[in-house]
């Protein structure tokens, strides 16, 4: 890029009392909720208002200019770092709000919320999930730009721009920094600048009592370009701001390498008291402090919220250059858009969250056959059938790609070239993701990508390894991500691995974060069906729940339709008279056993009902009269059949109702025995049939 | 350490050819099975080998023996590597062990499931976890030897001995590694040998797809001693056990740092066709290349679970030396015992699993108060007046000491000397653990800790970062260990840190594990008798779910017994004619509002029961007469209260009974503001058992 990494910064008194009154900010609203963290808001302030008002391209009155560079606080709970620069930069937020700080419908809550604040890009708070954003977020920017405009140079295209990400001594002893960091080495994400605020200092006050490694050699190892900088070097703390103004020019300049900025500071600069403590990390820093800071910073002890008129005209300058660049950047995609052609149509369509007209017509149907196929399969290939006509459509698996089905055909690896292998071929625009063994870095990336937009991301893992990444499908739930997870091997179907690779709690547990659409499809048609349907929300993300073994794919003509699985649940197989004295609940794998045992109650003279229930999600969705329908509430004989545990399912069955499931942890053997020996049978659904009756 | 690095190593013809039908046995397992892993089991054939004939302290006929060095598979899907060593070692394992793999009831599963399998001692496959277990058995190794023997100089204690870990690419690449590792580094673990496995090889074939990062770089950055080997060092491919072994001797006399040895290895050497590519990491080879691989050997290509008997009776003599060992060990012990004194006591205490006699009236009973106490707090509490008679139970937490109240007062922190800082001073036999904020680390540190024995550790974060340590946690319930989660912040009551802070739907996500007590008590006293009831259950773990926020410590002059807690649910207030019209079942902090609803609902004529529930796991294993007294079956007016979804409760409350929780995630304010805002008061209660009858 051409970036000149000579240019000196202009930074004036008014800047420099501005950076002093963002500490009396952040003092003053932590005192006024009486709780918060002032410590770190007080030390980054030169840091963040560097980049909000001298180097990052953005635009206050458009958070969400497709051109912008982005910004991601993975110390969450620093909060004020980033809402007073909001503030200050003329995002919205007014002073009213920092008042509000940490209150009941206040824009400014205890950590960062994306969605609820203008400005903010990612919710951060659990550490090391907003530095695994930021990986994403640079993934995504590179694969936008692979779509729309792979030919410029670097630095010459409306799709270039940075993502900065500020994070703390906890973010970088989480393990899902590491896993999105290695990662990040081996992407050779240029785009990328990481801050590391390394204050020495965390809740147990002096980290050295768990934390001695050597962060910045660690990031070499990972391929980072590394940069330290210390503001207490040569005795006297001194924050040397032009230097980390350098650093910052050095790391856009270094395109091949993600950069990290090691930055020494201290914590609660510059309270007299508590400065370099525990104490201002996490807690108000009592009136006296306050007071006496402020006179060390040559501020009123006695006012409070105090922002000087011409210093927040200074500061609002932001919004006049933000439309200035934005104005800039818009000619600047015009051009762009005259040679685009088709990229140009796309881009629109992205840029208005549509899918393409009839796009479902490229989703394959699967013909009937009592051998069947595994559902991993058919998702495999639904997405070979779909990857040709939604490119926004990206994803991979960590390390697990044979087996989760996860590579359309013929796609090229989102690699750097050199890089590729035997098996995987691909480029820096390509579009098949390696995560390598890291679910909780590809979870926090995902996140990212879906964040950062256009595209839509998809990852995949055995489900019993959902835990390892459960800390970020919590987040992509909260933030309505649409993010799609392909967990294959989803219960001891998985045969000979044993306990610790089948799943049995995942898929209730799963069911229980608030948000998250939780799909088991039964066969071939209901995966395709589930895949269409969650493709269409764009509000939330979705978990298919897929076999590994085979599984029959039902002939429909006596059957209800695999369209049906939109709705959740619905009647597969109807009672013979229609008047079902029974209804067996399956879902996936567990569906055919409960035909299977539906035929010998048919047989044996006992009308039984199947209903087939891939997303309780979507049908709780339904309404009252659908819902009744499908579970009329005079058959109160009803049987679920999942293998996993039952813990949900008394809601839909009732106090009649039992279970077939397992509620132990499963063993290592072929699936066939498992499933003989844990009773997961049509005799036992059969006889439990029998028991609700 | 008075290890001789300069010894040289007995390898004879007799080794080599062993390490040959290691190889051999592993193909051929494979194959029996249809699936499995030979690849890495080949290829590390002569490093195991090495390890269980010539280096590791242990005797077969005693698996269980205090003295022996640990062995972990960090890679349990090459659990073939481990069962192969103990088979040829003596462990008990036979030939057609081997030939069972992976299947039903065999002690042979696909992953190595300790407690199934002697010599097995953790159960690995989920990657990463290993390699956390080997840095917790090393700290309580060092524990160990500061119980009982502190004084000692190194080498010179029967407590002294190594662990051993043998870790593969993938788990390097898993976030839980860094954390665990680079806690090992601060905790300069010199008793933990760490061999990794750079094969370049995963499931997605050729790691570099994936994975570019310099790992010796890595540990040299958390202050490991590194060393590396490369058997393809030099154009062909040279297995140098010889320099392995002069590693080892290094990495013993290392005590000071704990040591990584690179190994570069080729998976699935020799094999003709498919070493070196992901077809050998985890598929059976075929019959060909089985064939011509032991051509390579100088074994037939024709015969099949071939073990020679001079060759078997050659490693056999593992058995012998091991006695050997053990019985010199023993003397040495003996010598210790002379001056142990009461060491020698705790030790044959600890040894027998028992707690001390009378140690419960050392428990703090609470007085009753209306402002009462936080349950974090309380729990605190009974960790310092508990810590001096239990010296086996020590832990901490994850950067979250203060909140979580996990330090017994006046304890030192087991953290090497010159690591003290000034909150916490200590030393590297001390007590008080400190884990950064490494939740997963911790979680796999605690496994490791609870798998050495004799010792009982817990480790404390806030409940809703449960999620980051899930693995961990599933994989002690699996063991069935005795290790304790201080989950504090259980709730919406934590208030101003907002959703991202504030578990909703963690408790039934937990309660979803089989094998984990989830306890939730509700006030000080109940606390108390938490603590009393989980300490006296040695076979599995348990979570204790605490307030931040203070609540009642109840009068239980009109109320049921607190110690009642240990049936896990008991009638708190009965109503008030003991003929309940509505019984309220309620959790923790919920427990209060319950009792306000049910003198509401007396004032206005409705017999109304209070249960309070802290652990349904316990109450579920209570007999059916003493549960149909707590919840008579015709009381069908049941209302559940607890501070987060809702999911489980319908098995209690049945088909008539309403549940008063939260569906969604919580926000940020004052907490009280909360409750109020998300219906979480007796008005809504009230209305909830109006409703229910």
């Amino acid at each position: 890029m051409n970036i000149d990494t000579s240019k000196s910064l202009e930074w004036s008194e008014l800047d420099q009392r501005a950076v002093d009154v963002v500490r009396a900010l952040a003092m003053d609203a932590v005192e006024e909720a009486g709780s918060g963290h002032p410590g770190t808001a007080m030390s980054l302030a030169p840091a963040a208002y560097l980049l909000f008002q001298k180097i990052m391209r953005h635009d206050p009155s458009e958070p969400a200019w497709v051109g912008r560079d982005r910004f991601v606080l993975s110390c969450g709970h620093s909060s004020l770092t980033l809402y007073i620069q909001l503030f200050l930069a003329g995002y919205g937020l007014s002073l009213d709000d920092i008042k509000r700080l940490r209150q009941w419908d206040s824009l400014t809550p205890g950590h960062p919320e994306h969605g609820h604040t203008a400005g903010v890009e990612t919710t951060t708070g659990p550490l090391g999930q907003g530095l695994g954003n930021a990986v994403g977020m640079a993934m995504a920017a590179r694969r936008e730009r692979g779509l729309f405009d792979p030919e410029s140079a670097p630095g010459e295209s409306p799709f270039d721009h940075f993502v900065y990400a500020v994070c703390s001594d906890g973010d970088v002893q989480e393990g899902v920094s590491h896993e999105a960091s290695a990662l990040a080495g081996t992407q050779k994400l240029g785009n990328l600048v990481l801050i590391y605020d390394d204050n020495h200092i965390s809740i147990e006050d002096d980290t050295q009592i768990a934390h001695s490694e050597d962060v910045a050699a660690r990031y070499e190892a990972y391929g980072w370009h590394v940069q330290e900088i210390d503001w207490t070097d040569g005795g006297s703390y001194h924050e040397d701001v032009e230097a980390l103004y350098r650093a910052v020019l050095a790391a856009q300049a270094e395109t091949e390498r993600p950069s990290f900025i090691k930055l020494r500071t201290i914590i609660g600069w510059p309270a007299p008291n508590k400065q370099n403590t525990g104490a201002a990390h996490g807690s108000a820093l009592g009136a006296d402090e306050v007071a006496a800071t402020k006179q060390v910073l040559g501020l009123s002890p006695d006012t409070r919220f105090d922002v000087p008129a011409e210093l927040l005209e200074h500061t609002r300058r932001a919004v006049e250059r933000g439309r200035d660049a934005r104005a800039e950047w818009d000619g600047f995609l015009a051009a762009w858009r005259n040679g685009a052609g088709e990229r140009a149509e796309l881009f629109d369509r992205l840029s208005s969250g549509k899918l393409p007209e009839g796009w479902e017509k490229a989703l394959p149907s699967f013909e009937a056959s009592t051998k069947g196929m595994a559902t991993r399969k058919a998702s495999g290939e639904v997405l070979s059938a779909i990857a040709p006509i939604l490119p926004e459509l990206w994803g991979g698996s960590a390390d697990l790609a044979g087996s989760n089905n996860t590579t359309p055909k013929g796609e090229p690896s989102f690699i750097p070239e050199e890089y590729s292998t035997k098996s995987f071929s691909g480029n820096r625009f390509g579009r098949v993701l390696h995560f390598g063994v890291r679910e909780h870095g590809m979870g926090s990336i995902l996140n990212g990508i879906a964040l950062h937009g256009p595209t839509r991301p998809y990852g995949g893992t055995f489900l019993v390894f959902s835990d390892y990444m459960r800390p970020a499908v919590r987040l992509a739930s909260l933030m309505k991500l649409p993010v799609t997870y392909v967990w294959t091997h989803d219960s001891i179907g998985l045969g000979e691995d044993g306990p610790t690779h089948q799943p049995v709690e995942h898929l209730w547990a799963l069911r229980a974060i608030p948000g998250l659409d939780v799909i088991r499809p039964a066969d071939a048609n209901e995966t395709a069906a589930a895949w269409r349907t969650l493709l269409e929300k764009q509000d939330r993300p979705a978990a298919l729940a897929l076999t590994r073994q085979n599984v029959p794919t039902f002939d429909r003509s006596d059957l209800g339709a695999a369209e049906e699985t939109a709705k959740g649940g619905y009647v597969l197989a109807e009672a013979s008279d229609g008047k079902p004295q029974a209804i067996i609940i399956a879902t996936g794998s567990e569906v055919a056993i409960a035909l299977e045992a539906r035929d010998r109650l048919e047989g044996a003279g006992t009308p039984t009902r199947v209903v087939s229930m891939p997303c309780i999600e979507w049908f709780n969705e339904q309404d009252d009269s659908y819902r009744q329908h499908v579970l009329p509430p005079a058959v109160r004989a009803r049987v679920s059949v999942e293998a996993g545990i039952g813990l949900g399912w008394r809601e839909l069955i009732g106090d009649g109702g039992e279970t077939v499931g397992i509620e132990h942890f499963g063993a290592s053997a072929p699936y066939q025995t498992l499933y003989e020996q844990f009773g997961l049978t049509p005799d036992r659904v059969v006889a439990a049939v029998h028991a609700s009756i």
